[in-house]
């Protein structure tokens, strides 16, 4: 699946995913009426939305674009109907080509992180048949507890030829807590980083390793760092955008290939008509303001890696 | 939702936790087989075996316990019809008084983690409704993002009156990998306990805190160190049983007033009737044999309370 995402990259000439994170406020109002008219004012009625959101938003920038990467908490806080219309999303953007990065964070042990593993890109055994629970192409990953949290999570890509992107350094203003903290006079993202490449080298794709990483756009000289220390691992980059990463920032997540990132951005897409800069799109055309705002950070991304 | 579980624990005289993980080959071929007979060899004909399994095991022991623990990973692997199973057993346990804690493990940042702990603890609006989604009334949360990933779910438990307990120290083998290296002469588990405590502190029921942590029984002499790091700090402890940890190993967990942990037991317990010592009852009898084995956990910790 690491193939199949560069190669969605290189035909789009854009590393970039767009964050599927959808919060009702960023859903125009007549797309929520008509939900709640249908559905009323119910779990059932928001994942109906979130759906239809979503989709017009796929269907405006499915050309543009290698991959999005659903925020499954975002569902998660409707329920089941909420976990249906993620469901129906990573079905949809499949039959239009993208690769779906399931941003779930998962992370637990041995037969429980196999579980997880199995739930996002795997497939279970219920009798004699093996069936998907959400079969997205690839999973974040939380690393606190080691081996034994990722080995399974490994074990079901390589079997099925998917990946994750392991947290390494998070985006938030206090990722640095724990994950900036010396051991042996190198932070712990650090630490992290050389273990992911380590995970990562007996599961490669062509040029790069399947196991791949989180590292925030917000904090360019530690990207540059880890790039070196991970060169085979692709880099999943949230914080572009609204989170304050700019496309200037982004030049040191890549490699000399122009490969080994690819950039989020969520609420600078799906809620771009409410920027001023794309408010003339109106409520009414909000899925053409995400294509535009999809258009100008390809831009900004394409000039910032001229200077690569 | 610290008083009341601390309530339940006095009330049933059982500082445990019954973990309900249920794999697929946990379950007897006979609960198995009317689930298929009814819903095929289906997502949904799992999701069916499985709460019937729940359900059973509910049953049989929830007069003798304060809580339950399930594992939602067991869950998730089977999609929509396996999170509808976990929501069943979710409000079931409710129904039948149990405090439910709901594995969950989750952990992001801002917005995300507030949606994960308005998906598992509190309630989100919809239109002019304020809906809850899973429900639980504690969840597990990882604090790898730090600060940032923990505040939200604080504040719905300050809202919602629940509680959470904070990875510190799991109970699995490479736990240490990152868990114990040193940062400034403390391990970072401890930086960690030390953080919980301070996140603690304005979180307080009547005797404990609603932020508790996870300390696995297979680190006893750590679980010593750790109670007096956090003295008011509730500790949920997992790796009783199948993973390692024996009653005595488990009296450091506690404070003098024989509270501040909560053991849990996953596969001792529900799959007990697969042991030697159970085998007696027989595959017909499995909820039976998850009652014997309750009893005799209870009297494994009463007797390793006795040295407090």
């Amino acid at each position: 699946m690491i193939n199949k995402l560069i190669e969605n990259i290189k035909k789009t000439n854009a590393p970039i995913v767009v964050g599927l994170d959808p919060m009702l406020n960023y859903i125009p109002e007549q797309v929520k009426k008509k939900a709640f008219e249908e559905f009323g004012e119910t779990l059932e009625g928001a994942g109906e939305a979130i759906w239809q959101f979503n989709k017009a938003i796929v269907d405006a920038t499915c050309d543009l674009i290698p991959a999005v990467k659903p925020q499954i908490a975002m569902y998660e806080q409707f329920g089941i109907p909420g976990l249906v219309a993620y469901k129906r999303t990573v079905d949809y953007c499949h039959e239009k080509g993208l690769v779906v990065i399931a941003d779930v964070k998962r992370g637990d042990i041995g037969s429980t992180s196999a579980a997880y593993a199995t739930a996002h890109l795997g497939k279970v055994s219920v009798g004699s048949q093996k069936l998907a629970g959400f079969d997205a192409d690839f999973a974040t990953v939380n690393p606190y507890l080691g081996t034994d949290g990722i080995k399974p999570f490994v074990d079901v890509c390589k079997e099925e030829k998917k990946g994750i992107f392991i947290l390494v350094k998070t985006s938030n203003p206090s990722s640095g807590e724990f994950q900036d903290r010396l051991i042996d006079g190198k932070p712990l993202y650090e630490q992290v980083a050389e273990k992911v490449a380590s995970w990562g080298e007996d599961a490669m794709g062509d040029g790069y390793s399947y196991v791949g990483a989180v590292v925030g756009a917000t904090y360019p000289e530690m990207g540059k760092q880890l790039r070196k220390v991970m060169p085979k691992t692709f880099i999943l980059v949230p914080g572009y955008g609204a989170q304050g990463g700019k496309g200037a920032d982004l030049v040191h997540f890549f490699n000399k290939d122009g490969l080994g990132a690819i950039v989020n951005s969520s609420r600078g897409i799906i809620a771009a008509y409410k920027q001023e800069q794309y408010a003339k799109f109106g409520e009414a055309n909000f899925a053409d303001a995400s294509r535009a705002a999809v258009i100008a950070m390809k831009e900004d991304i394409a000039q910032a890696l001229q200077a690569l």
